[in-house]
């Protein structure tokens, strides 16, 4: 690639004037942007203006007009804080961003909101801002589109299919430092996707200015270490600042050319550049220039320092040529999209059933069913055999576990793992277009994938760890949350039940404290049946994670639509009941989750032979039940009745809404112990007995 | 070091064949003890039973017969679940453990719970389990070691002071994969910790078997990146498998003799060796190997395969040496410790109080106090006050932030950062005693670095992040509740209050979820003197940690003592009466926390106006107020008064225990917006005027 040089930068041959000004525009438009706003972050937009400029308007293969169209490459803003770096290319390329929209940057129901938002803002793919999740984000999207490939277009050759295209992300300093971005790092460098470009902004400032104080690692020395094709670019080492866009362009041709490894760049460069007297300083990252420094800066860039929001007509003009392009490159595709679509049929309806996340008919038909045993079953072990039932007829189901895939249940079985085939072991073959996905020991990681798989395209992850883990990837869980991702954890091992692994492995406050996530579905079975009817209903519901929390001991199965049992038609309204004790109205109410449901039926048991009336509630989820009408709700808890008892063997907090003045509430407000799980639940109060006393005291 | 090879091992000079006895005895109790339990670790104890015995007996300086001797070695089993890895070498060197506590693993109330944990068994430095963690308290242990030194002997010569000494950290896998050791072991790097030995066991079986499937990074080059000093053994190179327990012996004096970087050394194991069948599986790992297999790895080891915890009495009398051994070290350490306290009768009496955790007389004299004023001051402003104030007092109390110095206010002004002087920057100038902390973006690595702090010594550590961020640390903070250390989070940017930067930094969930982890003090305090004495309080506590929730905005600081508002005396009880509104009992309370009491005082006013007596109360901890006793905490809540409403800027989950059945609770329960502070408290409720209505709802 042939280079022309301008200054202080050296461009591409196929830049021109107008590209040059337009990242100008870019630096010119962020500082103002912030400015107004009175807060923001300025100095990341302003210096990686050429970096993003390049991307959006060079690189990248994707349609303004039409964000949503599945062949784009994709661009994950992992910095998010930098949001202007993303808000500005979609001015420019003609997102549907205009100046009004940056003038109203971090203003209330505005476009641009501080972060970038999924669902919110056209172009952004993916809710950023809590640092090093956008990392996890990419590489989940490079393993989905590894896998929906598989799906759909398996035999092409690499490289020529029509679902073949690019990730790519864009991180800072804070990134890196965030063990997340470790996690899924390594990881990428395993599953070897080669479809993954990582730049990483080395500005060496932070919050706390000058990263020297918490960060001397050789960062590219440790993504070699992981096996990625690394390439490092430093646009300070000639003494001078020059912004060698060409470089960067050739760099970013040859990760696109390494096909067998996921691609890093680091970068230097010096945040805020070319702001004269902010430039390369902590204050360039979080705050407004303030008035003189922007007028500065415009002035070095040759801009009116008297003018705001500035925009030359032809500049603009120039960039949303893109929009155009785009429009004839999804064309382009589309034919061969239609190619594809009538010779492969099946494949192709797949696609389209994928792509509005429906179900097919009959995917429902041929779950498992246990009969009624007062031994039973683990929940954990139903769900396992529920999954591969699922799994039959639902290829966009896939997941695994951060290695407690035996543990968990997770595993499709006779499904190959998601592994390059050099990857296999004895256990597990690894095939590129496999299905069970191992995690290594990195919930965090897991969580961000599975995020970036949701958000990628049309395929259904889950993932699995113990319950009390779940605390490792609670960042993640909230933004599935916060971005309605149909998303699914397996949490196992839900209470005291785990037993002799003790306090650091028994959750106690995990199940309230998930719960408390807006958005989250917090769903906890009580025997295998309900189970198998939580998993459908948490596929049917395909805007909104949800988290199973299953037991790891056996629980008894309830004779279901006999002896006066209900039938498990009422979990997914989150609660029911399950079966009324003794005659006529109840007198009391027993609300029970999960494994704890079998004390309130044995004390309903014990109570209707003293002539209490005993009505047991099964709530395997507060989430779907708050959500029914207070007619449901009601039916199921008579506001007449005020003697009520909860019980759950978890932090009790929550549970007085629902028990009320009068109620009792069984739980736990203390860490557990390294003891088998029936003297925990026995000296903690988890009985039938103590469920009889409490409900006699609510009497 | 001249070695002598026996069968398939290679053992120092210094070895007998009792010694190689004593770990083949290692290997058998810990199968043994597995198979008891039925359940358990038993692989990792077994092939790493030569390494845990080098260093238990050969390496380390200890004193089995006081677990607590300050000039002790460290050592930290960051993989837990190997928790006979350490159990069986306190039992062979007599730090109080007998083979009746091994054949108690697992049971209730045993000195052997399934994972190791602290205060709970003597020689037990930390509580493990949670994978990640212990590298994260052994660069905390080897932080405060410096620090420590710093202040009872700054002038020695390097590895000269009686306050020098080793920290040992023995990591598994699945450490390695967690982004938590990520974080830490780059932060080791930047500080340069010498005193600091890893023993990575590469032994490459999870749980789901082969670690190929998911780790297939470079693990040594990885480390060489963060600038630590790092050396590779590979017992299997040669073939077959031969324990060079030698050359182990080499590396970690090796790794003593390196004093300007951490030491890292990889060894590669075979997991369950030398279990003829289980050995290199993941079954070896977490599960009893079977009757038949533990006694076919008694035959290979020549011992009674009839036989189980058999130890023979002249292995047991050999490594119990280690007692005395012990004992005279730490008689000569206390020599040359009275002489330093003779010589350094401040610093004694600063270590003597340190020991004790005891306040010194006055430390609380000169904290800062505010006059009332309507416009007031951001409570994180407050607290970097207080902070300031008690430093000057309390050499114990360091901390810092991950990387939001200036917005969570946590810097000792004034004092240098603790940083190798070559990190030093414009902004901190660095020195390896200094005392502010700079964890970079790393919450993780902050929360098990402070616990490794505080477990070492008897400093005090703060640390400081965003609210919303507490996720991000989650686990770790989990884990000082668990172990009671005296840690303090300093969470700003506590609620909606943030404003601008959206959603994914606007806590919701998290101050009712963090309230739910038991032993957890959560402290949101409702101005700047209520600020003062929060801090006060939780340096009183040093058994549990705190965790402070403090506003980015302003807050208005309450008259105290006058106009009726109470002084901040009843803080430290958790709530208490800040002022009761209109004449006679109250008719109404309304409760509130943080940022939200100036709605409920605004609102008391206009209930009295129309003649409606209320009581407003301050509730800036809700774990001290449950403390208190009935009578003080019905005074606070007279139960008679049934009208309540409660006002925080969180998830309302959790507080109808405190309004009943007639309260009013006033949350919220979805996520936040980008947009100005003022905006969002306004649209979603928080006003006076929403109180009052409340108020009438409940009345």
């Amino acid at each position: 690639m042939s280079t022309t040089t301008q200054g202080s930068a050296v461009h591409p041959a196929d830049w021109t004037d107008l590209d040059a000004r337009a990242v100008d525009t870019v630096r010119v438009l962020a500082a103002d942007a912030v400015q107004k706003a009175g807060n923001g972050h300025p100095g990341t937009a302003m210096s990686l203006a050429p970096v993003a400029y390049q991307l959006f308007q060079k690189e990248m293969v994707h349609n303004p007009a039409n964000p949503r169209w599945p062949g784009r490459d994709r661009f994950v803003l992992s910095c998010g804080h930098s949001a202007l770096t993303l808000y500005i290319q979609l001015y420019l390329g003609g997102w549907g961003l205009e100046l009004d929209d940056l003038k109203a940057l971090r203003t209330h129901g505005s476009k641009t909101p501080g972060h970038p938002e999924h669902g919110h803002t056209d172009g952004v793919e993916v809710t950023t801002g809590p640092l090093g999740q956008g990392i996890g984000n990419a590489v989940g999207m490079a393993m989905a589109a590894r896998r929906e490939r598989g799906l759909y277009d398996p035999d092409t050759a690499p490289g020529q299919s029509l679902f073949d295209h690019q990730i790519y992300c864009l991180a800072s300093d804070g990134d890196i430092e965030e063990g997340i971005s470790s996690e899924a790092s390594s990881l990428a460098g395993t599953q070897r996707l080669g479809n993954l470009t990582l730049i990483y902004d080395a500005n060496q400032i932070s919050i706390e200015d000058d990263t020297v104080i918490a960060l001397s690692e050789d960062t590219a020395a440790r993504y070699e270490a992981y096996g990625w094709h690394v390439q490092t670019l430093d646009w300070t080492s000639g003494g001078s600042y020059v912004e060698d866009v060409a470089a960067l362009a050739e760099a970013l041709e040859a990760a696109r050319a390494e096909t067998e490894r996921p691609s890093f760049i680091q970068l230097r460069t010096i945040i805020g550049w070319p702001a004269p007297n902010l430039q390369n300083t902590g204050k360039a990252h979080g705050a407004a220039l303030g008035e003189d420094e922007v007028a500065a800066t415009k002035e070095v860039l040759g801009f009116d320092p008297g003018q705001t929001f500035a925009v030359e007509p032809e500049v603009l003009a120039h960039t949303r040529q893109l929009t155009e392009r785009g429009r004839a490159a999804e064309q382009e595709w589309q034919q061969r999209f239609d190619a594809w679509a009538e010779q492969n049929p099946e494949r192709h309806a797949l696609w389209q059933r994928m792509q509005s996340r429906d179900l097919p008919e009959g995917w429902d038909a041929d779950l498992p069913s246990w009969d009624a045993d007062p031994k039973g079953v683990a929940t954990r072990k139903a769900s396992g055999a529920v999954i591969n039932a699922l799994g039959e007829k639902l290829p966009e189901l896939w997941g695994g576990s951060a290695d407690l895939a035996e543990s968990n249940n997770t595993t499709l079985l006779d499904s190959p793992s998601f592994l390059p085939a050099d990857r296999s072991s004895k256990m597990f073959s690894g095939n590129p277009y496999g299905r069970v996905l191992h995690f290594g020991i990195r919930e965090h990681a897991m969580g961000a994938i599975m995020n970036g798989i949701a958000v990628h395209g049309g395929t259904r992850p889950f993932g699995g760890t113990f319950l009390t883990f779940s605390d490792y990837m609670r960042p993640s869980v909230r933004l599935a949350a916060l971005m309605n991702l149909p998303v699914t954890y397996v949490w196992t091992h839900d209470s005291i039940g785990l037993g002799e692994d003790g306090p650091t492995h028994q959750p106690i406050e995990h199940l309230p404290s998930l719960r408390m996530i807006p958005g989250l579905d917090v769903v906890r079975p009580a025997d295998a049946n309900e189970t198998a009817a939580a998993w459908a209903a948490v596929m049917r519901n395909n805007d909104r994670p949800a988290g199973l929390a299953l037991s790891r001991q056996n629980l008894p199965v309830f004779p279901r639509g006999t002896d006066g049992f209900a039938t498990t038609e009422g979990v997914a309204r989150g609660a029911y009941v399950l079966k009324d004790f003794g005659d006529g109205e109840p007198q009391v109410l027993l609300i029970g989750t999960g494994s704890e449901v079998q004390h309130a039926v044995a004390a309903g048991e014990q109570l209707a032979a003293e002539g209490i009336a005993a009505r047991v509630v099964s709530m395997p989820c507060r989430e779907w039940f708050d959500a029914q009408d207070d007619e449901y709700r009601d039916s199921v808890l008579p506001p007449s009745v005020k003697a009520r008892v909860s019980i759950e063997a978890a932090v009790p907090q929550g549970w007085r809404d629902l028990v009320g003045d009068a109620g009792r509430t069984i739980g736990i407000d203390h860490f557990g112990a390294s003891a088998p799980a029936g003297t925990l639940f026995a000296e903690y109060g988890f009985t039938a007995e103590h469920v009889v006393a409490c409900a006699r005291e609510s009497l």
